[in-house]
């Protein structure tokens, strides 16, 4: 894969929340390599409930790595 | 989006929770966006005891973050 | 709600995991706010050993955070 | 509840770890008080290997606190 | 059980993984003490991915405590 | 297994991810260490969408871990 993370610094506590989205996704990526198979996938996750809270909790997790990254935006 | 995180700051606890209940819901917003299709799925979950004790941990994980966030509102 | 978290600090250890119970619970009932449907789902999980596994996590994940905000009661 | 969790320091980290199978344990037994029905689903996640995981999962939880608690035992 | 966990300091970052390996193992150990009981358990979640990836989430919790004790083997 | 982790510092976060992809994926093969039988599972986990969810999970977790001892590539 190219160079997509290049920081975990962002301006904002609404720019870490995406990017840990994307931290989530990527984790899904790399595993799946093939995007048409994960966007085949995506109608089963996304009206199932537990589906979307599992992915909730995992962009959580990202989420405190982001905000510990940039010291919780307080400055 | 629109901007909706300002901050991971708050003046009390509760209010901290409460935050911790909105970034749990968000993640379920960015990955499903229709709110229609959210509002349908909610008798689902809402009457699954595990699907809820899943919602209550996600909002356990946030709230880890915010109330390190706000050094436990020790002051 | 009304004010029902005033602080995370707490005398005792077993206070602060007392704490962490009702924690876990108001992320049950903050989703599913009818304290009779929450009733009614109650012997569900409470005969249900994954179930009782998932609550006894959630409350993990907040007796972290309490135990922390508590400086793990060393003093 | 009596008075059952005086402390999270111990002496050792074995010590420490079996603190963290008990605030486990502790977990369920606050959600389903009975120690009867407990008894009664012992042989059901005794022999299923994702609740054994589950129960080594939460136990993990716990014994990152405990650990923190005891700044690692490493003095 | 004897003596099995008398410190979290490795010398190198894989044995601090090879221990959370040990700390997983060891809280199925305590939940199911029969070691019989668990070999016959043992294909029934080696050959399932979601169980793969589950002991993996619990070596993931505890090698996070594990690097912790070793400051990351950093020096 | 042969010496394969020997740090967790990495030059950059996306480096750091992949590593938190490396000791993920160990995880899976220190508990099923038959690489026929891993690639023989792929498939069934590869177009699952929840068992990608959770394998992105466990990157999450350990990318924390990555992530913490890098102190977030700050520098």
């Amino acid at each position: 894969m190219s160079n997509w993370l290049k920081s975990l610094q962002t301006d904002t506590p609404q720019e870490g929340y995406e990017l840990a989205i994307s931290l989530a996704r990527k984790g899904v990526a790399y595993t799946q390599p093939n995007a048409e198979v994960r966007e085949k996938l995506r109608p089963e996750y996304a009206e199932n409930p537990d589906s979307l809270t599992f992915a909730s909790q995992v962009i959580a997790i990202h989420f405190q790595t982001v905000a510990q990254a940039n010291d919780y935006w307080k400055k």
